[in-house]
């Protein structure tokens, strides 16, 4: 099931040029943009070799990117040419469950609702392959921003669990 | 990466025949053995062929069979000629996290430890095929179960979300 592109906005640039933002579900990662991302938000440096197979067994990865909007055509440019500026991933059932993993914006283009249109768009795309429910761990500082997006904490009494191996 | 199912007990049973319990990553699951399973705990009735599905697109099923050990050579039956009596799956990236869903024994089989030994088991598998933790949203009447197993609630103030789409 391939879904098309959904662009979010557009706005020209300090330099002129006009730039779209761009949600994808079939855009093909460079894991090198990934973990520029990650260091970008200061999380742990993980193995790059680890990060692709996490990416290539995701049932779904999602991505913000900021593409060029030809001045002449209005034609958008491909993702594969744009800047990624945020992205998601699911592990899933493709049925009953998915859970959302490692859920990144660009620090650079934060506070204008991006994270928010990445998370919105993540849930339609998952719904329209219908999967029942979509569940996460939020870390303490993110859950006013998940609730807002309709997450439940705990609900009936369900509690997250996690096991590290020693 | 095929893994040797394992024998976890064996016992004469009342008809003085000697049978086995298994668990196993690898047995070919009965859907309509599930369906009775989770009949059995009284879990809410769902579409067989999603139940097909969620299995399919699992990155592990975990299963506990009951099997006959043949008298005379000593030899363990195939899980396939057993009683499938619990079973286990869990969604996965393959690499940092693993999560499980549907956790069931049979209610017959309930109350000697065949729960911890599901869970245990299938835990040392994931952790064998080099998942780096494990995660699960427990309902509150088992969350002492996993607990007593090594999970731990809310780590860092951790929070497991839900959407249920209306």
């Amino acid at each position: 099931l391939q879904q098309a592109d959904v662009q979010l906005s557009s706005k020209v640039d300090a330099s002129g040029k006009t730039k779209a933002i761009v949600f994808s579900t079939t855009a093909t990662l460079d894991v090198l943009e990934v973990e520029r991302l990650c260091e970008a938000v200061g999380w742990p440096e993980r193995p790059r070799e680890k990060i692709k197979r996490a990416l290539e067994n995701s049932f779904m990865v999602a991505t913000l990117y900021e593409v060029d909007i030809d001045p002449d055509t209005g034609n958008r440019g491909d993702t594969s040419k744009g800047r990624l500026i945020g992205c998601a991933r699911a592990t899933s059932d493709h049925v009953f469950n998915a859970t959302l993993w490692d859920i990144i914006v660009d620090p650079a283009y934060q506070g204008v609702g991006l994270g928010k249109a990445l998370v919105t768009s993540m849930i339609r795309s998952l719904l329209a392959r219908d999967v029942a429910n979509v569940t996460l761990f939020a870390d303490q500082d993110v859950i006013p921003f998940y609730r807002a997006l309709g997450f439940i904490i705990d609900p009936e009494g369900i509690k997250g669990m996690f096991l590290y191996p020693s």
